[in-house]
């Protein structure tokens, strides 16, 4: 019944995730971690992301000035960390904000609950 | 300072404000509404949203099944009535069932703070 709307709901799930994904990693990398490390605490707390979804947005958000990386051996291996910058750090205070009063928009419009304007069909 | 980053941060907010903004359409549609109404109640909840973001978006959804609509008169003026169709419902349980584990996730990485391993500058 719902054949139709598999992709559908999948596009508006991934829409949904993309922007609070780069929020939880903005938000974990205020410790540092290397790339492996940062999806395994992130899928820890329920937040699974491929490894071709994660390591581009590292890479832009460093671009971006948000991250800072650097490559350090680790286990006798070559390995790059990224932390939050001073000004990842600041950004991520304003998302956080943003996010805040989205949910509280979002928990306002879930509360009302319908009214039933029944409209004949 | 952030000069750079004044888009940076804009696409991050928009990105972030995108998934929530369609739940939060699809949450309002459980009650019938028209375009305009629609704005001013989601506005009203702090949700400001373009009319050239929701009119485009408003017809995907009904596109996807999520939404159906009607024209009616209201005022001496046709306007046209969304509201979502049972298909939207189911959708938009799943999509809070999502958005919810999301948040859960992100609570749980804020809660744990920050565990500084301060590496060399």
């Amino acid at each position: 019944m719902t054949h139709s709307n598999v992709g559908g709901y999948e596009n508006l799930r991934q829409e949904l995730r993309r922007g609070c994904l780069t929020l939880a990693v903005l938000a974990q990398l205020r410790t540092e971690h290397y790339g492996y490390a940062l999806r395994k605490a992130l899928a820890d707390q329920g937040l699974e992301i491929e490894e071709q979804t994660l390591y581009p947005l590292l890479r832009r958000l460093e671009n971006q000035g948000l991250l800072a990386s650097q490559w350090r051996e680790e286990e006798r291996r070559n390995k790059r960390f990224y932390h939050l910058s001073h000004e990842g750090n600041r950004l991520l205070a304003r998302l956080l904000e943003e996010w805040s009063s989205i949910n509280s928009a979002l928990v306002q419009i879930l509360d009302r609950g319908v009214v039933t304007e029944e409209s004949p069909q």
